[in-house]
C-alpha cells in the first residue's frame, strides 16, 4: 500500500476496509440469528464451521500488518477532522488489543468453546455440574491465558473486564458493589417484614397467540421502527444487528405467565432502540458502535425497569392489555398491577429476579469469577462456593446444580467478565432515569400519556447519536454531571418499593 | 505453498480451501434467503453490500494464483483416487473458467445487475418496457463482453449457456427445440379441438392457514426431511441450501387458487429432494454439488409433473386434500381432479403455463436471447419480437409490457441462457420417469399407496449420489441407454392428455 497517499485517500481506505470487515461480522450475524430462530437441526454442524470460517476472517483482516501499518500512518496526520480522529484513536485501541491474540489462539478458543457448549447442555440435562468441570477447567486455563496475551494492571481479571466494559476493573466494582450491598440488603430486610404482594393474576393462562400480537402492539407503542427490526421466537430472547437499519429481537412466549414475556420484551426493544439509534453513517466504523455493554444495558434496564414496570407505564398499557386478556385482567386496576409485576423476593434463577435481588445474583458471580481467574479458586469448588454465596446473601439453599451454578450460558461461550455489565447498566439506568425526571418533572405525566417518544428523543440526543465516542463513565459524567453514583439507584428503588410495600419512609433512608 | 508436500496433504489444502469458500458462499446464500423472507424493507442497503463483499470475497479466494498452482501441482499427481481427480478436473475446469472473468468485470456486472432489478421493478410497476432498456442494454454488452472473456466456438450465446449447462450449445437446442415443436403443436391442435377440461374447483376459496398446514403434510409425506430443511413463506417460491443437511424451499398462497401453493410447493420439493440427497461429504466440494441446472430442472420437473399431476397421485391424495377442503373438494373425484389440474390452454404467463404450452414460452425466450448476444436484435426491439413470437406460437396477443417480455427477473439479474434449462429439465425428467416405469412396471399402484420413497430412493441411486461426477447427458446416458430424446416426453404426453380430454388415438401418434 501507498503510504505517502492524501489522508483523504488513506482515510478512505481504512473506512472501506472496516465496511468489509462489518460485513463479514455482520453475516456472522445473520448465521446467528438464525441458528437461533430458524435452523433446522441437523443443520447445525456445518453451520459451526461457517461461523467459524467468517469469524476467523474478520479477525484475520483487522490484525493484518496492512491495516495496522495504514492506521499507524494515519493517526500521525496533522490534517484529520475530529470525528476521523476520534474513530481512528478507537480503531486503534481495538487493533491493539486485538492483534496481541494471536490466530491461533483464537482457535483454539473457538474449538474448545465448543465442544464447551455440548458439555454444558449435556451437563445442564443430567444436573451434574461434573460433566462440564473438565472443559470448564480448560476454559478458565485459556482465560487467563488470555488475559496475559492481553496485559493487565494488578488482577488478571482487569484484562477480561475490559473487553466487555473498557477501563473496568476489580477495584470500580468493589467499590461500587460495596457501596451498593449495605443499602440494598436494608431495603430487602424491610420490604421482607412487609406483607407479600399479590402476583396471581400474570400467573393466569394467557393464549401464545395474544401475548404475541400484544407485543407486536407493545414494541410498536414504544417506539420500535419496525421498518429497520422485526420480532421473532426464540428459546433465549435476545438482541441482534445487522446495520442500524436492521435490529431485530426475539421473545419466548410463557403461556402461565404474562410477565416473562412481556418485560423480556420490553427488554430487548431498549436494547434495539439503542442499536437503532446509531449513526446510520457510520456503518462499521467505532463511532456508530454501542459505547460499551454497560451502556447497553442501561437502554435495556431503563425501559424494562425504570419506565416499563413504573405505576405511569401501568396506567398507560393496562387499558391495552384488557382488550387483549379481557377476562384475565378486566377486573385490574394500575396499582394493583404495578405492585404484582414488582414482586421482590430471594429466588435461584437470575434471569427471573426482581431489580433488586438481581444484583445479588450477579455480585456472587462476580466474586466467584474474580477468585477463579485469581488462582484462588478452583473450578471443582464452584458449586460449594456457589451455595455459600446464595445463602449468604439470599438466605436461600441451592437445591441443584442446573438451578444453581449451570443455570447461565456466559462461561460455555467463554465469557467471564460479562455478568457486572448487568448491574452497572442497571445502576447508569437509574442515574439517567433521575436526570431525565429533573429535565422533565412531568415524566410520569408523559408516561401516563404513552409518548414514549420523549424519553427516546432524549437517549438519541445524550446518548445514541454518539456511538463510541465517549467512554461509559464519560457518558455519565456529560449527562448526570458525575461518574456512576449509586446514590441514584437506592433513591428510585426506595421510593418505588416504598410504595408498593406501603412501609414508612425514614429520616435518613436517602 | 510448499507445492513439494505429499499429495494427501496437498489435497487436504484443497478441500480445505475450498469448504472455506463454500463458508462464505453459504453464508451469502443466507443472506439472500433471509432478504427474501424476513429482512425488514430497510436493511436492504447494507444486505446489499453485505451480499457483494462476501461474493468478491469468494470469487478473489477461488481464482488466486496460489489456488490455481496447487490445483495445477495437483492435477500432475499419479496417486490420486478417482473420487480425488474427479474433483480436481472439475475444480480445474471452473477454476479456468472464472479466472477468465477478472474481478474488476465482476464488480461491474454485480453493481450493473443491482441497477438493474430495480429498473426492471420499477418498469413492471410502471408496465413501461423504456424504463428498463437503457440498463439492460448495459447488461446485454456486458454480457457479449463476458462471453468473450470466457471464449466460445461459433456462437457467442454458447459461453452463456454453458455457464448453466455445462456443453449446452445453440446447435443442441436448436435440434431439440426443432425436433420438439411439430409433435407438441400437432398435439396442442388436437386438444384445441376438444371440448375444455373444467377447472373451476380449483379457482374456490382456499383458506391460506389450511393450505400451509396442507403444504407442510404434502412436503412430509412425499419425503421432506424437514430435520435438513424448512418452508417459508416468499414473494417468488425458491430452493436454496447451506450444505446439504439444511436445504430450505418457500411458497406462496393464493386463497382463489388451490393449484398455485401446490404445485409450486411439489417443484421446489424436487429441487429440494435432489440437494439433500447429495452426498453430505461432500461438503463444498464438486462431488457434493449437483450436475447441472438442467439436472436439477429434471428433478423438480420429475415430481412437479410426472408424479405430481398423475392421476395416482391425485388418487393418493385426493383423499387427504378432501380432509382439509372438505366443502371445496368433498364431492371431486380423482379422475376430475386430475384434468382439473392438468387444464392445457395458450397463456401469456411462463410461470402458470401448463407443462405443453410451457415449452413455447422457453423457445421464445431463447429465440430472443440467441438474437439478442447474436447482435441480430437490439434491446429496444424487443417488445416487437416477443409480441410477434407470443403470436406465432400461442396464437395470442401481448396486450403489454407487464404481461409480456418484463414478466420474468432472470435479465434482470444478469441472467442470460438460463431459460432453455427449463426445457431441457422437462425432457430429462420425461426421459427419466420412463426408465422409472420400465424398471417399475407397477409405478401407478406404488404411487397411488403414497409410497414416493421408491422413487426417491431410484433418483438417490441413479442420480444423487454422483454430484457433479456426470454431466447431463453422460447421467441420461447411464440411466436410459441415450442421451436426450424428446419421443420420451411426447409419449408421456400423448398418453396423458389422450386420457384428459379423451381423443382418438392415431396409428401414427407414437
Amino acid at each position: 500500500m501507498d503510504l505517502t497517499a492524501t489522508t483523504e485517500t488513506l482515510y478512505e481506505r481504512y473506512v472501506a476496509e472496516l465496511q468489509q470487515i462489518a460485513d463479514i461480522r455482520y453475516a456472522v450475524a445473520l448465521l446467528q440469528w438464525d441458528q437461533e430462530t430458524y435452523m433446522p437441526v441437523s443443520g447445525a454442524a456445518a453451520r459451526s464451521r461457517q461461523v467459524a470460517t467468517l469469524s476467523e476472517m474478520a479477525h484475520s483482516r483487522f490484525t493484518s500488518s496492512t491495516f495496522g501499518e495504514l492506521l499507524a500512518e494515519l493517526m500521525q496526520r496533522p490534517d484529520l477532522t475530529p470525528q476521523q480522529s476520534a474513530n481512528l484513536h478507537l480503531s486503534h485501541y481495538d487493533f491493539e488489543q486485538q492483534a496481541r491474540v494471536p490466530a491461533s489462539f483464537v482457535r483454539t478458543i473457538s474449538e474448545t468453546v465448543s465442544r464447551s457448549f455440548h458439555a454444558w447442555m449435556d451437563a445442564r440435562k443430567a444436573n451434574d455440574f461434573n460433566i462440564f468441570a473438565p472443559v470448564l477447567e480448560e476454559l478458565v486455563t485459556l482465560k487467563k491465558e488470555e488475559a496475559d496475551l492481553l496485559g493487565y494492571d494488578k488482577h488478571p481479571y482487569n484484562a477480561l473486564l475490559n473487553q466487555y466494559e473498557r477501563g473496568c476493573t476489580t477495584e470500580l466494582l468493589d467499590n461500587t458493589f460495596g457501596t451498593l450491598q449495605p443499602p440494598l440488603k436494608a431495603l430487602l430486610d424491610k420490604i421482607a417484614a412487609c406483607p407479600q404482594v399479590d402476583d396471581r393474576l400474570l400467573k393466569q393462562y394467557f393464549p401464545e397467540q395474544d401475548q404475541w400480537q400484544f407485543s407486536m402492539d407493545l414494541l410498536e407503542k414504544m417506539g420500535y421502527d419496525l421498518d429497520a427490526g422485526r420480532q421473532d421466537k426464540a428459546e433465549h430472547p435476545f438482541t441482534i444487528n445487522f446495520s442500524s437499519q436492521d435490529v431485530r429481537i426475539t421473545t419466548r412466549i410463557d403461556e402461565q405467565d404474562l410477565g416473562n414475556m412481556t418485560w423480556s420484551t420490553i427488554h430487548e426493544l431498549g436494547h434495539a432502540l439503542y442499536e437503532q439509534g446509531l449513526p446510520a453513517g457510520q456503518y462499521g466504523l467505532p463511532l456508530g458502535e454501542a459505547a460499551s455493554l454497560g451502556i447497553h444495558e442501561s437502554q435495556s434496564r431503563f425501559w424494562e425497569n425504570n419506565i416499563g414496570r413504573s405505576l405511569p407505564w401501568c396506567q398507560y398499557f393496562l387499558p391495552h392489555l384488557q382488550k387483549y386478556f379481557p377476562s384475565q385482567l378486566g377486573n385490574s386496576s394500575p396499582e394493583h398491577f404495578f405492585r404484582a409485576i414488582n414482586k421482590v423476593y430471594p429466588s435461584l434463577i437470575r434471569t427471573e429476579a426482581d431489580e433488586l435481588t438481581y444484583h445479588f445474583h450477579v455480585i456472587i458471580r462476580y466474586e466467584l469469577e474474580k477468585a477463579l481467574i485469581g488462582g484462588e479458586l478452583s473450578v471443582k469448588d464452584i458449586p460449594a462456593f456457589w451455595g455459600e454465596r446464595y445463602n449468604h446473601y439470599l438466605g436461600i439453599r441451592v437445591p441443584d446444580d442446573r438451578r444453581g451454578c449451570l443455570q447461565d450460558v456466559h462461561w460455555s461461550h467463554g465469557s467471564f467478565g460479562y455478568f457486572p455489565t448487568y448491574s452497572l447498566g442497571s445502576l447508569y439506568a437509574a442515574q439517567f432515569f433521575g436526570q431525565l425526571k429533573k429535565e422533565f418533572p412531568d415524566m410520569d405525566e408523559i408516561t401516563r400519556q404513552g409518548k414514549f417518544n420523549i424519553a427516546l428523543e432524549w437517549l438519541r440526543g445524550r446518548i445514541h447519536q454518539y456511538g463510541r465516542q465517549y467512554t461509559s463513565e464519560e457518558l455519565c459524567k456529560n449527562l448526570t454531571g458525575e461518574g456512576i453514583n449509586i446514590d441514584h439507584f437506592m433513591q428510585y428503588v426506595t421510593e418505588k418499593y416504598r410504595f408498593i410495600y406501603s412501609f414508612q419512609p425514614e429520616g435518613d433512608a436517602l
